[in-house]
């Protein structure tokens, strides 16, 4: 098999391999702090370079902020074969409290079989195994079995502003079959996961305006309409007390769960205990009907953010407030369209508001949710290669939060993202001492290449 | 009649009485304030040396912050006649942004045949008419018709933190028929009016609290209840569709209008024009049934006064908030008990909380409401005495607001209290130039003469 070369390439010459890794952490790539532009520039050009080094044909593309960097190995020898497009990202959060930090964030070190750095899990370390997979096959002197593209930005971190534009501008090419991706976890510390979904998201806020100035309460209480009191009501409105939207055709088009999805969701996903002890919640709530592991992640959600009138400070004041916000999120599965949602809210939000005061609505974001299925030849391939590197096979999972770049894929590319995921789930992502096991970053690159393997084998 | 000749006695010594509000005026008697501590005592023994040069027995009581003054004139010749207690305040308001006053607040100025100062109004202008009135009459060299009191504290600007005290303790000694007051305003610049009742209050704060962290809301959206959302359902419950408060027993023990009673309150009270101009609102709103008049005075109320949950800043954030807060107050009218009713609301929002959060009620303020009969002989005298000064028959109004001392004072001393209001409604009360009409001052002073008179007459 093609594979095992190059894997024994890497067994070869893993200290290198990880000594690249340290190189990597040590470019403080922070792309939220202007301070560290010249750093985003340099970590690109050493991004840039080491897919060069794998022979591809690699180069780095300003965007109004942080350069992206692409990267192709051009036509793969069979013309059927299939084309890959690798995501990753080299910029990483910011550090926080250097005082909470074992080591230095931006000097890599090695304790108990771990890397410790900012960007270690989050995505540098999962980005190099991918890096490293690509320099390993090239030095078996092997052709390349399928196309491989990459795409890495500087700018996920700071929620991709500029990624759509340079998708589109360069959606041709970037043509892929699949997206491939490692930038989420395992399962635990032994099982790997392929993450096969993430929910949409619509965020409004709505605004209840009244009197033109708060009102002594005492005054004119009891003949205009409050905004707080009106808010209460509607957002009241938008549940019904089994813990269901009541927006009209809000589950429309929610896909329904089979029943194999239904009991793997359930194995895999989390139980009521491990609700509790991690949320420190009373006890479980929601849809009834559907457990705790369904409820995070295949059923749609209607929360409020935030809440805000009147007087809130300590003591008392007698004011009937002139203005009453709420943030409210939904969160979409499959297949609702979030722009119809987020007209039926609209509508709904409408409807429940009385004459007696004034409406706003405004949209802070929205996203479409994610599925996809987890039987292609792209996911078999996945499922083979990650059995293969981590000894385990991996689960199916769903996650309950939003990543805006797979509905993006799916909407330019047409193609849908594999989430190979070689962190541990408690890899302190965004706090500090964030670390990457070495062992996971060695079965991670193994992985990938076990993964072109599978990948040709599939079709 | 007796009135008349301590009537010409202050028409002859007007501008002297005038002077002496000036020198009332001058001190700087803000009760917030601790540096004023010594302004506090010299104005207290002011009003103290006033009173005793009217003849009364005054003295000054100290308290646990400010000295109330007490005066008496001792009994009446005539065995079975009325006693009077006049209250009143020698506290002002602390003055805000000097900038703003066209003339410094303690340095009393006439403009437009009226006297700008902080306190002209409220209350040392009003009261000022009362401390006259015993002067005039002194001077006439009558006996007292009925046997008069005063107590004139200096905290009410800060909540008359120690006047219930001094009330219990002195009971025997401030035992009256009626208490007089002119803390308040006529109806319009032209109207006298005799305000006869005010609400009482409940006020609460409602601590929703679920997670014990701010939660992610992709990660745990629709798993655990969302303290926002049930604080929203809560409060919705309170109310129903119509305007009504629901919670059991609210409405048990309020006092309908009489026929005549509505008839007068219509008469008198704010019209749905009146009221979009002062607050602003898109429309009234309200219980069914009620009018805008009704509404703010004779009905009792449910607003809240603030909410807070979770993210409130700008944009979005994605969270499931720990924690929710309202600040719920209730306006109560005749007869509801704040008790009960104190009690009732915690019964009801304890009911609407479900078992998937944690719930803490605390208790900011409560207040009994007022209601005095407008047809007793106290309240036929000063009707008569108003209309008399002022050449216009009193209205009698209700207030929607919340004045503890009325209350208060019927609890302790079994009295009910009659409020001869002097300043016009707009006389810039608690903000830069604070006005009291020097007309007004003169009918206020005559009214309080002809007071003494009409008193005995309707016995």
């Amino acid at each position: 098999m093609s594979a095992e070369s190059a894997i024994a390439v890497f067994d070869r010459n893993q200290a290198e391999f990880l000594e690249d890794l340290e190189t990597f952490l040590r470019f403080e790539s922070i792309s939220a702090q202007s301070a560290h532009a010249a750093d985003m520039q340099a970590c690109a050009q050493w991004v840039s370079g080491q897919l060069a080094a794998a022979g591809l044909d690699a180069r780095v593309l300003p965007t109004a902020r942080h350069p992206v960097v692409l990267a192709d190995t051009g036509p793969a020898s069979s013309p059927e074969s299939l084309t890959l497009l690798f995501y990753g990202h080299y910029d990483v959060q910011p550090v926080g409290d250097l005082k909470l930090w074992k080591s230095p964030p931006f000097e890599p070190t090695i304790r108990d079989g771990a890397i410790y750095a900012r960007g270690s899990a989050d995505d540098k370390g999962q980005l190099m195994t991918h890096l490293a997979a690509m320099r390993c096959w090239r030095q078996t002197g092997q052709s390349w079995p399928v196309r491989i593209k990459f795409i890495i930005e500087g700018e996920e971190e700071i929620g991709s502003p500029n990624l759509p534009d340079v998708l589109r501008k360069h959606a041709d090419e970037l043509a892929c079959d699949y997206v491939v991706l490692s930038d989420t976890a395992k399962h635990d510390d032994e099982t790997p996961a392929l993450a096969c979904a993430t929910r949409g998201l619509v965020y409004k806020e709505v605004a209840i305006e009244g009197p033109s100035h708060d009102l002594h309460s005492g005054q004119y209480g009891g003949a205009v309409a409050n905004p707080a009191n009106v808010l209460a009501d509607i957002i009241a409105s938008l549940k019904d007390d089994r813990g269901r939207v009541t927006i009209p055709g809000f589950y429309d088009d929610v896909r329904p769960l089979t029943e194999p999805e239904q009991t793997q969701l359930n194995e895999v996903g989390i139980t009521d205990a491990d609700l509790l002890a991690a949320t420190g919640s009373p006890a479980p709530a929601g849809e009834v009907g559907y457990t705790s592991a369904e409820r995070c992640t295949a059923r749609p959600t209607l929360d409020v953010n935030g809440l805000l009138a009147g007087y809130t400070g300590e003591g008392a004041a007698t004011i009937i407030p002139t203005r009453a916000v709420a943030k409210v999120s939904m969160r979409l599965v499959a297949d609702q369209d979030y722009q119809r949602i987020s007209q039926a809210f609209d509508q709904a939000v409408r409807s429940a508001c009385p004459p007696t005061v004034r409406l706003a609505i405004a949209n802070h974001s929205h996203c479409a949710p994610y599925l996809a299925p987890t039987d292609s030849p792209g996911m078999r391939a996945a499922a083979a290669a990650l059995t293969a590197s981590f000894g385990k096979a991996p689960v199916f999972t769903r996650e309950g939060g939003t990543l805006p770049i797979l509905p993006l894929f799916r909407q330019v590319l047409r193609a849908d993202s594999i989430m190979l995921g070689f962190a541990v789930p408690d890899c302190n992502l965004h706090s500090p001492n964030e670390f990457f096991h070495v062992r996971d970053f060695e079965n991670g690159t193994r992985c990938i290449l076990h993964f072109l393997d599978k990948i040709c084998e599939s079709r």
